[in-house]
């Protein structure tokens, strides 16, 4: 008898007669331990906190099977180079937003949200039960990577500007720091649009180098420090009303952990997706709260000219992702708009008339 | 040597030289089967099959080491006996709303929702990042249980009225199904409120003995068929503005479970709040895409006198709540208040007036 076939047939006696005496799982189990590259940096409010919460809760329900070793932007790969990180095999998971990667596809816009698109609840409804998912995986299974939804910041503002606005007069020439699709309705509108680093916002804001800035919202907002020299924050950022996360996962090794892993990966996501939207509802206007209280911080509402025009923009860019020519951006504006249409006559004709009536009549 | 000692020496030896040959889960794991029972019909659209999926979902994440079975309403104990089962060992869970067990608590109610109370995402925020889930542990302790979130229907549909509601004089002496404290408010503006299982309201709307029903929103109404004999359907209902459903455990043997296993039913839990609010935010709309092309349904909104006088019966309802003399009713009366103004800043301030001006401005 063979060593190997000795304890094979130890286990299998052990399987009938001696079960738990085989079942302490530190010891029988084949542990892996994956690294997940971030984009965002450490102990970044919401996101890049949320990103180490997925990694400990995988390590957690997996009871250490499947530990995930977080490495935040710039510890292992630049922010900007996460998802090549595990194209490459340097990382197994990244987490950042599928729009980052517009240069690999401008399909991937929609998974994160698009100006006067998707809210949170809608883009997990449209990704989850009405084909979203399908469409995504067929996306990324040109770079051999599966994508999840991990987070969402909601509604998110519209931006610190020096100067009030009173229409659309008030944005000639407006130096604004605001990035991607959402810049570039803003620079329909009239603004001069620039992009750079959060770290260099403020200084930027100070110089006079800039005349307005957005970022995310209160709770990101609060730490950067805009409110001493941009007194006027306007609501809401109409360009980004739902801004989701995704976690990034190497699919050949993602099929090939057991079914049991790859549904805590999955479960785990979804979890992830609630807590995130869930601490922005409740730590947003908690900020909010201290920048006006403590910092006398305006809050204003954007004029109806520019929220109008901003509409008008935003269809144009949505109009010109689908007609640039890719057929599977196309493909996927079709159907992000056919489900928006569905939905929308729910949160528009049953949600907006509950909180409407709510914000009216209800004060305790 | 006895046998299990050379059982023994054979798992430790294999530890060592082939621990891929012992790794085989279903042989080497402990297994148990936990039994759910539920409050809902077997199949019942978004919460019956929410239930299922989370029995499932729990069984796959653990590898069956914790294999759930599912008990509909009436299958091992009636639906509104389910919590006593779990308290009593006749079951080891229990999936339903909490505010069916207003006799054992009143501040229960604030845990499923209340008349003008939460949304969905508000009430997640609440529970999870504010203090909730603390205040809900206090109430369940009493009776050995644990409380988690395991879905929500969001904002529900107000109610199928057989004629058209012109103002608050509509509504004197309306024969109305509505149960709970909704059903409380409606009562403070002049219908009269009766209660009756789902089952049995179609007949009753038919023979007159009722002049108007609400059940849940157009995903569960569909199939019940009222549109037959009531034409006219009202939005929202202020009254539930996000229903939660529950799962609840046995607390000494959840917190026997080993630390993976009960890391599952969390993030599993927490999953199916996010997919069975995001199922009626994609199938609500659908199915009243359905009632309206195909059944001539009339889709009409609450007039505003009725609004404005169901936020002031809401506003007294809660304060009954407050004032009714149970003391732990009182505390999660006033922390629910304080945290609901505190989001409604942002909900009401922000993502009220994304929704109203993407309604206003943006077609595609």
């Amino acid at each position: 008898m063979d060593r190997r076939s000795f304890i094979r047939r130890g286990a299998l006696a052990g399987a009938g007669a001696g079960a738990a005496a085989l079942a302490s799982p530190a010891v029988a189990q084949d542990r892996i331990t994956w690294r997940m590259v971030t984009t965002w940096p450490k102990n970044f409010p919401g996101l890049g906190v949320g990103a180490q919460r997925l990694a400990d809760r995988i390590t957690a329900a997996s009871g250490g099977r499947l530990t995930v070793q977080v490495y935040a932007a710039g510890e292992m790969v630049p922010p900007l180079q996460s998802l090549d990180a595990v194209i490459d095999g340097t990382a197994e998971m990244s987490h950042g937003a599928a729009y980052y990667w517009q240069n690999k596809s401008t399909a991937l816009s929609y998974f994160t949200g698009v100006p006067y698109g998707m809210t949170a609840g809608e883009l997990a409804a449209w990704v989850q039960h009405m084909g979203g998912q399908q469409l995504w995986d067929e996306v990324y299974d040109q770079f051999g990577v599966q994508g999840f939804l991990s987070g969402n910041t909601g509604t998110q503002a519209g931006g610190w500007f020096r100067e009030e606005l009173t229409g659309l007069d008030s944005l000639k020439g407006v130096r604004f720091r605001t990035p991607g699709l959402g810049g570039r309705v803003w620079e329909k509108l009239g603004a001069t649009v620039t992009n750079m680093a959060a770290g260099e916002i403020f200084q930027a804001l100070q110089s006079g180098a800039l005349d307005a800035a957005e970022f995310v919202g209160p709770y990101n907002d609060l730490a950067l420090g805009f409110y001493q020299v941009a007194k006027n924050y306007y609501f809401p950022s109409f360009v980004e009303p739902g801004l989701a996360t995704e976690l990034v996962v190497d699919k050949a090794k993602y099929q090939a952990l057991p079914d049991d892993l790859q549904a805590i990966v999955r479960d785990v996501c979804q979890a992830e997706y609630d807590t995130v939207s869930a601490d922005f509802i409740a730590n947003d206007p908690r900020a909010l709260k201290t920048l006006v209280e403590e910092h006398g911080v305006q809050v204003r509402q954007f004029p109806d000219e520019i929220l109008e025009a901003g509409a008008q923009a935003s269809m144009e860019i949505i109009g010109e992702l689908r007609d640039s020519g890719d057929e599977m951006t196309r493909k996927v504006t079709e159907h992000f708009i056919e489900s928006l249409n569905v939905m929308r006559t729910r949160t528009e004709g049953n949600d907006l008339n509950f909180i409407q009536a709510r914000a009216k009549y209800f004060t305790l």
